[in-house]
């Protein structure tokens, strides 16, 4: 494989029980019955978070190996056994927790060095739910306040793993009342675009940047392209900002968007 | 031109009267008498700066041609006759401010692409002093607080003009206590190194990513490649981040920097 990977950034709370079609969609896009997932729930504090999504990929899905990479301290990020499993796996799942953890324990170790320069060369698809959907872009919501109105100080940015510049993700989105801190994320630099994930609902984004939403909810995607003014340069801390020009798209299963382009793609039995 | 250009951020209020190295030094790197320089206002509200700098750049300094591209709105960022100009520039200049008015009206617009584009490409040199050095980089510190301890909640990182995601930059470094803020920004996650730049000294980051101190103050490199953790994950607001095993170089003028193999470089005289 020459091209790129998949980058599946997911809402959180994706249903693992009675249809399990974002998991399922993932396993089948990472080689189906041929597929080698590495399971990585580092963000997780919980112990059996990652023996989960195994068993959820070895035996509900029928993946060929599934293995939980229990990265804890940035010296495990070392460990040959581990970044073994990982040069051969043909595709990564981060589990949610905190993205704090996961930049903290493994930004700039060979964990995610490996993962980029996979993913960019050799077609490893990479996934993330809730915190690990956060982690997967260049840029991250690293915390931040709810409710609608973007203001000043409402959000944290920080590096993430860096898979792609064009996209801010924020998850749990409807959940939480979201909307405003991914706003403000994108008032400070209209470059990327922001991509709002309910839960049980992911970002399918394919080799050539198209995406497609699958799951239950929807993704609200907020294209900056032709911001005319933001006010986020003068507000001062807690105040609202005013943000002029901003695209809005909220896209169902089945709907799509093309990145390079910036257009919504409508579902096929609309077309 | 085939090699990327020259980045210069400069930590703030550099000497202009007496003793203008630093922007001596940017006018021969950028051409010196066959330099056309473009100074990009933006960062500032009064209306005299860039002025100033064109002042300077020509009448002190002697360059060939020196202009103020006054991109006061995103609509001023399409403007056909300062595009050219920028097209035909041998440097760029920031002037300081505020970093986010830089990216609230500058990002995702001609003006950054063409001036990435060049920097990248076709050797274009970019200096940005105080606000205009901290829009340089891919991760930008948008504003935070004093105080040498990192803190959670300290500071706010935005994505800046994107010319490197190799540093991160903070300035008037010494004058304003900023060490703190700088470190907690590198505990998100250790992948860039931190630019600490005290006022009057700049950062000249060659084609080859080697970087030499110019001025009279000195640049606290923060180099967290062998970080061993970061308790920035679990820090609860206004607490103490813990940040265990960084590297941390003070360089005066005549030491250098090697980026890509994070070592130091004495001063000439030292050798």
């Amino acid at each position: 494989m020459s091209e790129r990977g998949w980058i599946v950034p997911i809402g959180g709370a994706e249903e693992k029980l009675r249809n399990p079609r974002i998991l399922k969609r993932f396993a089948e896009v990472a080689g189906g019955p041929h597929a080698r997932i590495a399971v990585v729930p580092t963000a997780s504090r919980m112990p059996d978070t990652g023996p989960r999504y195994v068993k959820l990929f070895r035996k509900d899905l029928g993946v060929a190996e599934a293995r939980t990479l229990d990265f804890q301290t940035r010296a495990d990020c070392e460990a040959p056994e581990l970044l073994d499993f990982l040069r051969e796996a043909t595709g990564v799942f981060f589990t949610g927790g905190n993205q704090l953890r996961l930049s903290t324990t493994l930004g700039g170790t060979p964990v995610t060095e490996i993962i980029r320069q996979r993913n960019r060369e050799e077609g490893l698809d990479v996934a993330g739910t809730s915190a690990g959907a956060s982690f997967l872009s260049e840029h991250m919501i690293a915390y931040g306040n709810e409710g609608p109105t973007p203001r000043a100080d409402m959000v944290s940015l920080a590096p993430g793993m860096g898979l792609t510049e064009e996209i801010v993700v924020d998850q749990h989105f409807a959940q939480r009342d979201r909307l405003g801190r991914l706003l403000a994320a994108l008032a400070y630099n209209p470059r990327p675009i922001g991509i709002g994930l309910d839960e049980d609902t992911a970002a399918f984004i394919d080799p050539e940047e198209g995406l497609e939403v699958v799951g239950s909810g929807a993704i609200t995607i907020v294209d900056p392209s032709d911001m005319e003014f933001s006010s986020m340069d003068s507000a001062r801390p807690h105040e609202p900002v005013t943000v002029i020009g901003v695209r809005l798209h909220v896209l169902a299963e089945g709907a799509g968007f093309d990145i390079p382009s910036r257009r919504a793609r409508l579902p096929a039995a609309a077309g």
